[in-house]
């Protein structure tokens, strides 16, 4: 196995000695790089939930702590910039923690060259998604590399925010009998920057969905106490996070693809190129799972805000199939939607 | 200005349109970067206290939060490796800001083909580390970018610390008649890191000075309410640290090179390369600044200590040249010891 890089192919072999793209793609390569090397080393309790980030009770306040390095290519594309998404996606992370928000650090990687102009511009990004968020840049870092030692900008940001009161959100939470709810359409988010990938011979008006959550959660967590999971499906698309879902609360999920919003041009170009929108990565999208009998009211909420205008009620939690998801086909036939095994897309994020 | 980088100068001009390494250096570039661009939009004011790391107050608790990115080249080197030092660098940033560390996040950018057994002992290594320490991991990030895209591995590691009653360490507290401390040998880490560096034709016994300051601080300051300045002088070396203490407090400072610890070796590999130890990054090492009645004292808290052992009083902080650091050199004369512009060498940390 010591050259299987040197093949193409881009789902390398599951016995592996070097680190392959697969490793990042927040699939099964993920879970098991996760699973069989960094947690046998670092297995405190907050990193063994595998949630988006950690909450923590220091001197009697609950606080939620993430952290999230944005390697994303390109740097500019079609509905954002990395700026903005690395506000926003450790944003979304601290509020799929159920807390608020308050504290960013942001650290840069930048390559040599990069035009001054341009880090201008994603730092103008960073200000207004922060500001748009309410969330201060506290603290930070400046790292340069070589030309060839990195790519453009990387963006580090981890970000301090404090639990809601009442709110207990966990992966581990969902139970049968709960509602799997989504707040709008999937694979917005990898389509655009696929499209955007130089190399690619199309063009779309596709944008990334990269936008804000954490006003939309705080509106369900005020009216709903009982909420059981949140959770943005970034890496690895809406098949992913419930897979781990599922695992993490060793339930079973049934969902129905007609009930999954999906946009129309967004369909097409997954069937021109020949994948599923399911694995793809969104960057404003919410999973909610929460006790059937409160799950028309949440679907309310979510409907309420511009962000969740196409919400839907997806599927429910089940007590067969633990650890499995599975899906009601478009064509009225069931599948397994398993956890992707590497990416469709490196980078996306 | 365009392509002035294409010239092989290392210190490039001020008026520039693109980022080079000297900006990444902690010296005046990263300075000219910091105040002209980044602080031209973000503007918080724990930002702008320059500070290792920012202090806030959430629901009553002092928070001390920092972020580091390292870049280190090579990854691994005498006396350590990127994992470790990612965890002692942010242990020392939180400890600087008159906090006891507690939690970290790791977020780990790694380049395709980087060996499974090499992240596994960096993994190792941060596990030792955060535990020698007393810090708990609690969330992290994995992404992988194809080869030539990145540089085997950097890590991100933030950190939260809870403030020690009554410390209130800044920058800007430097006071006319405080005294300036510095806890051992300076410019160990640099010069590990030089001969170690691939295509240098030389090969020495030093050893990084890569070490965790927190205990040490920890003593001091329970024996000595009131510390005005911690610092870890990594990039940039003494001269810049205290460059940056002297321009945030608008104080002067005076030292005393004969004072300054340097090993002979060192001594030796800075002479025959033409550097100045005063420039070269430090992993280890603290700077103290407290008044000067109490100086006495906490230079023997200090040498109390493992890694305080060669501590010595340094010199002192003056009204007279605010913003600016004399030196009485070896031989008698006085200079003035200016920042760097870029950096001897960069990816040091």
């Amino acid at each position: 196995m010591s050259d299987q890089i040197n093949f193409s192919c881009p789902i390398p072999l599951s016995g592996y000695d070097k680190i392959t793209l697969a490793h990042g793609g927040g699939g099964s390569f993920s879970y098991k790089l996760l699973h069989e090397l960094i947690f046998k080393y670092l297995n405190s309790e907050p990193l063994a939930m595998e949630h988006d980030g950690a909450v923590m009770d220091i001197n009697g306040v609950k606080l939620a702590f993430t952290t999230d390095s944005y390697v994303i290519d390109p740097v500019f594309f079609p509905g954002g910039n990395i700026g903005e998404l690395a506000v926003y996606g450790t944003v979304n992370d601290i509020a799929c923690c159920g807390a608020k928000p308050l504290f960013l650090s942001l650290s840069l990687i930048i390559e040599e060259g990069l035009p001054v102009e341009q880090l201008e511009t994603i730092i103008a990004s960073v200000k207004k998604a922060a500001d748009r968020t309410g969330v201060v840049v506290v603290t930070g870092d400046t790292k340069v590399v070589g030309h060839g030692k990195g790519d453009k900008i990387f963006i580090n940001t981890s970000g301090i925010g404090v639990v809601h009161a009442n709110a207990n959100i966990s992966p581990r939470r969902a139970e049968p009998g709960d509602a799997v709810l989504l707040s709008g359409t999937i694979a917005d988010h990898g389509i655009a920057i696929m499209a955007s990938r130089s190399g690619l011979e199309f063009r779309t008006s596709i944008l990334s969905d990269s936008a804000p959550l954490n006003d939309m959660i705080e509106l369900l967590l005020s009216a709903i106490p009982d909420v059981h999971v949140l959770r943005d499906p970034t890496r690895g698309g809406l098949a992913s996070t419930l897979n781990e879902i599922a695992r993490s609360s060793n339930t079973g999920m049934h969902i129905d693809e007609n009930l999954i919003p999906v946009k129309e041009e967004v369909k097409s170009v997954c069937e021109i190129l020949g994948l599923d929108p399911l694995y793809i990565a969104n960057e404003g999208k919410l999973v909610v799972i929460v006790p059937g009998n409160v799950a028309g009211k949440a679907l309310d909420i979510l409907r309420s805000h511009p962000l969740g205008r196409q919400a839907s009620i997806i599927g429910t939690v089940t007590s067969d199939h633990p650890g499995m998801v599975r899906m009601k086909t478009s064509i009225g036939t069931n599948r397994i939607v398993d956890m992707i095994s590497g990416e469709q897309l490196p980078r996306i994020c």
